[in-house]
């Protein structure tokens, strides 16, 4: 069988490759036991799409358009307004906190099933606006055969994403054959509540701790996980605390950047941190940590399968 | 092979044979399908011994002890005296969070993997007041082969303990075959830091969110697992609202509560909630929700295995 068959031959392709034999080879000194072989990837622009925007920013963007177009007072308050007109800048005008709090509205009072439910229904209707598929069909061929090989390798292998982690569990488990427990993202407060003698976790409009971007993002995973892990993914500057944890243990490792050099069949950009706008630049972490660098446009033969490929 | 062979036969052992029945024979009305198999234990006194009190309380008295040997002024602190005298009571004359403060300090400032290497030489070197053994040897062997049954089922189990997570994680592989990542537990703040150009991660003398007990175990299970497991077993006041979720969700589950009724072999106690003394008794609980309760005397042959036995 042809390993990782999507991506181009080259430096990348060679480090993973390289890294796999090394970590898993017997009797050598780079092994590396099957307990501790733990992978974390971050999800979007990492593992699927997150152009023009974050998937989820657009599940809820369409609730909100729906909550707005049945209640006018909803539709005319300003941070709305300039949500739904695109304005993101004027409906951060009031603070980052004051906006999440709107975003988070859109689904509050809402279990943690209901919540599930929703997100899978939407998945399942809603469509991109340029390439005109579901957004589950935008994920990146090359790093789900990533994924495939690091576990016939006999690595674990979590989600670790800046998303809302509820968010992510409706699709990891059919997308990347992840789990619920094995995804780690950021959370909502729920509350405890007892409904016709049922136990129901309800959604509430706050985060629970930090959004899990840079920093909390290795404390998560130490909290979740509770081992450093020797292989790491991500493509923006809020991975970069996650690459460079994974990458300066004890023990082999390899930490990789997606670079989106691809505007003809992806986007070509920098991915900023979603919480630190002057954070420094992925690509400039990576050279200073000696990250394996992906092109997109160099490496990988196809980014989302040759059905989408211009 | 016999099941479950240190159980004595009774309603006990019978509730628990029929439930794994139930919920894995194909066709069923109560089928339900591996993936949605999920079992959450607690740890203290539900799968080893916490009399005379918590093992972890052992452990950080005994390195407050020799703390206190070697700094004057931390033995003349109220508190320290108090804890090493004995008295919880006058310990916690200023409140809980000043105690849980002197308590997270003796492992303030150690990296997590240092932690976890006190934590498993002290598990080593310790032995338990009464029984002379190390306290890895208190768990009860029915809770280990019900861990057994559970799995050969196809149930993943987690341990969700008000303990600390990092000291669980430190033997529970060992001892239940629960992997650092299928525990959950109370945790520590660390703070993220850069030590000589590796990311290390500190402990710092604060807990991070509310203990581990009552409704935030709920929450913790949803933010660590994802989803409601079906099959919970606790033994204290603090389990409450984990037995409740999982016993009032849309599939069959079962809920069950070890009663400590055994003080020739064990001890005789009734479990109370660690941080609500007015929380209703688990039996009573019990009694209203139908839960299973295992009486140690009459349901189990044997506790730690026929070594320790009088």
């Amino acid at each position: 069988v042809a390993e990782l068959p999507s991506w181009n031959d080259g430096p990348a392709k060679t480090a993973v490759l390289e890294f796999l034999e090394r970590v898993t080879t017997g009797g050598s000194a780079g092994f590396v036991p099957p307990p501790a072989r733990v992978a974390v990837l971050d999800n979007d622009g990492t593992l699927w799409c997150e152009r023009p925007t974050y998937v989820q920013a657009f599940f809820i963007l369409d609730r909100l358009r729906e909550q707005a177009a049945a209640d006018p007072d909803l539709a005319a308050d300003p941070v709305v307004e300039a949500l739904l007109a695109g304005d993101l800048e004027r409906a951060a005008a009031d603070g980052q906190d004051a906006l999440v709090e709107i975003l988070l509205r859109t689904h509050e009072g809402l279990t943690t099933v209901e919540f599930t439910a929703a997100a899978a229904r939407w998945l399942e209707e809603a469509r991109h606006p340029r390439f005109g598929v579901p957004y589950t069909a935008l994920t990146y061929r090359p790093m789900l055969e990533l994924i495939d090989l690091l576990r016939l390798h006999e690595f674990r292998v979590f989600v670790v994403t800046g998303g809302g982690v509820e968010f992510v569990r409706a699709v990891s488990e059919e997308l990347y054959g992840v789990a619920s427990d094995d995804a780690v993202g950021s959370a909502v407060e729920l509350s405890f509540e007892r409904r016709e003698g049922r136990v129901e976790l309800v959604r509430q409009p706050r985060l629970l701790g930090s959004p899990n971007e840079g920093e909390p993002k290795v404390l998560a995973i130490q909290e979740h996980i509770g081992r450093r892990p020797i292989f790491a993914a991500g493509n923006s500057a809020g991975d970069r605390e996650m690459l460079e944890y994974v990458t300066t243990g004890p023990l082999p490792s390899l930490g990789i950047v997606v670079d989106h050099d691809d505007a003809v069949r992806e986007y070509a950009y920098e991915s900023l941190s979603a919480t630190d706008p002057d954070a420094e630049p992925i690509l400039s972490s990576a050279a200073r940590f000696a990250w394996t660098v992906v092109s997109m446009k160099r490496d990988w033969a196809t980014v989302f399968g040759s059905g989408l490929d211009p």
